[in-house]
């Protein structure tokens, strides 16, 4: 009787499934290798996307795929639904609660989370948008505003209801602040009895001179033009001094403001995940102020050529004057690109460093409203609102098929209706009932709704 | 300079927006009269496909729709998100934690709830399906313990989490035991590389002598037949003694069994919801075994001409030698009738009682696999499962137009996919981050995924 020998194959793990680590493991599907990709969640997320979550237009089940199905054919790929919790590079070992995962190859690809620049006790009041449950905070916080606001009989706090304050004008603000606009002004219109939805205020607040401050300047104007003929009111040059569940204090040169808003969302900074601090104490990376890890030019940890960070955690400084942007397609090729690093390592040859292919900027407005700056040519109107949809598709439709996302949008443009307006929470409405039959009031003042 | 008196016109409170009183307030859309619909969410949820929520095929608001939207182009209807809390019938007065609404007519449509037989402790062992969140817990339940198995090193632990029980052999027990066969045998047999998910039992509990036992007994003996081909196991005259986190310990005759299970699904019985003890303590009304209030033939509470119940609280005995079951059929219809007989009522002239006009029983087993029993033919079969999907989507579709479920059934059905797959929790998950960067072991032994 012989003994099977352990798989003596090229052990590559790979920790996150966002774009770059998905992009890793699906472009070693044919290599001989063994790969395991770890996540703590079962599914990969479109985040471009989860905006649209958060303000009730897409259902979250539309912008993920599970991990296991998008992997299922990749024979030689290990799915494991795991935290990992610290590194081992003397014994190359990913560890994890349970258990301890060899590697040979280890891709960190764990990306960032949101970021209040040492206010961390902003962020109750003031929720950023990475994950689903982000995305079901901020849809409940938006969908109860207005219900509040419709059973409210005092005007200032009304007023403070219908108050929806986006603090930061990068891309997810922007999408943020038009959707929002567009659901007040539009989905809603005729839903309430009580308040005019039209008096809804959305707010959008940027520390520098202009929304959108890595676009080119004439698309950050247009931009700014369509949201401000959508309803939303642009500050610029504006800095948050204080958040919370009043409103925020806002700074404008030597002027400080309370603006009262029932509702503050935070799409003002990023930050990496805890495992850019674990590689910088365990392998001596280098990071930058955002904590990202700073990678050489073939996106390997400085003196571990089998320690690969792909994503928004990596810091890649060889091209450009400025990092690469922490985008979609920026991951994917330098997912792509490690799985060819590391088939090349193997076969015992070299490769050039990593070159990002420019693919051009996206950001959405509203409904027939983007701006796409493509480096040789710049536009925005209904064209740039395609082009940004088919862009969206094509990715989604390259792991799931989810053609159910295009017949949703189809149907939410020609109807305006939204479907996912939802106001759910898992913890709480079942299990702390509030007692029924022992109210009947003796002295209360009956008010008519 | 004159005062707009208030409106005097006839006040119809609605206390539930599901089918009841979702339909009460529709038809009423054109009449004279004010109307007040009270419900504690803000959707109306379509129930009979909750379980394909708790199975991920669909996402919760492809089959719930905003009660705002659905009845915005009533002008004379008010929504109102809120919890009742008690009636005052002497006042006429629903009253909630903010404010007392008057009313001239009441209607009360809250409905049932899931049922433990005076064991509410098995409740977190067991959880039961009414509430989208009641969906989403099975949901992670059900996905969470095939990863749970696939990590699983222990051989009998790994079966305890790859066995599935259903209590209940009526309709949700059979639809939720078919869609996990479906799942487990079709959906995810090339997602795991340790487990052989095609070891996964399903194991459906019936304490009578057939599943279905309301249908005719040839459907119930060809859904049977159904089950047990796509993989479940049926145990009827099967009383379960004991549920814990271990599994559950059943009964036959004299002989006692103990299954161990990770994965416990109640479908067993439901109870009216707290407003039936209200309205046995303010107006006097009999409530039967299962709390539900015994009504007049025209859906009145004795005594009480301007307070009706209908749905799944209402008993309605005046009809058959049973009362009338708690299907969405009847819930509209009643809301229907309820709407006519206020119009009568405010005209001052009378209608006839309450008859309910027979549409038929459906149970969907899995896909191509239905019953369908129309009082004059009853069938089983692709045919049956078509009828079903339109019978369904027909509903859907009244309401919101929701086109897009078609296309993720048409979608689903090719390709056996699943893509409502993910393991979410709202609470957790990002408010109790587990330590990173402190965890590598010195002695731990490493096992190999």
């Amino acid at each position: 009787m012989t003994k099977q020998p352990p798989s003596s194959r090229h052990r590559v793990v790979i920790v996150g499934g966002g774009f770059g680590g998905l992009y890793v493991a699906k472009s070693l599907g044919k290599a001989p290798v063994d790969v395991t990709l770890i996540d703590k969640r079962n599914f990969h997320l479109f985040q471009p996307l989860l905006y649209q979550v958060a303000t009730g237009t897409l259902s979250p089940a539309q912008i993920s795929s599970p991990l296991r199905s998008i992997l299922s054919r990749n024979r030689n790929t290990k799915v494991l639904m795991e935290h990992v919790i610290d590194l081992d590079t003397q014994r190359q070992q990913v560890v994890t609660p349970n258990q301890c995962i060899p590697y040979d190859t280890l891709i960190v690809a764990t990306g960032v989370r949101h970021h209040y620049f040492g206010k961390e006790e902003w962020q109750t009041a003031a929720p950023g948008l990475k994950t689903i449950e982000d995305a079901l905070e901020m849809r409940r916080r938006i969908f109860s505003a207005f219900e509040a606001a419709e059973k409210e009989p005092d005007p200032a706090k009304r007023r403070a209801m219908l108050t929806f304050v986006i603090v930061g004008g990068g891309p997810t603000g922007v999408e943020l602040a038009g959707a929002i606009a567009e659901l007040a002004f539009k989905t809603l219109k005729d839903d309430f009895r009580n308040i005019d939805v039209q008096q809804t205020q959305v707010l959008l607040l940027e520390g520098l001179d202009r929304v959108l401050p890595p676009y080119a300047t004439d698309l950050s104007a247009k931009t700014a033009a369509s949201l401000e003929r959508m309803g939303v009111n642009i500050l610029t040059q504006t800095r948050v001094t204080h958040v919370d569940e009043d409103g925020v204090t806002v700074q404008q040169g030597d002027i400080t403001t309370q603006i009262p808003a029932r509702t503050v969302l935070w799409a003002a900074g990023v930050q990496a995940s805890p495992m850019g601090k674990v590689l910088a104490e365990r392998a001596g990376a280098t990071l930058d102020r955002a904590g990202r890890v700073m990678v050489d030019a073939d996106l390997s940890v400085p003196g571990y050529a089998n320690i690969f960070v792909v994503g928004d955690l990596a810091h890649f400084a060889h091209q450009g004057d400025a990092p690469l942007p922490g985008v979609a397609p920026v991951a994917t090729q330098e997912g792509k690109y490690v799985a060819q690093k590391i088939c090349a390592q193997i076969a015992g040859h070299a490769i050039a460093p990593f070159t990002y292919k420019e693919v051009g900027s996206l950001a959405v407005i509203g409904q027939n409203a983007a701006v796409v700056d493509l480096g040789f040519i710049k536009f925005s109107g209904p064209l740039a609102w395609f082009i940004w949809i088919f862009a969206h598709i094509y990715y989604l439709i390259e792991f799931d098929n989810k053609m159910v996302v295009l017949m949703q949008w189809g149907w939410n443009y020609f109807t305006r209706q939204r479907g996912a307006r939802l106001i759910t929470e898992a913890e709480g409405m079942n299990t702390k009932p509030i007692e029924v039959g022992r109210h009947v009031p003796d002295d209360r003042i009956s008010v008519k709704v």
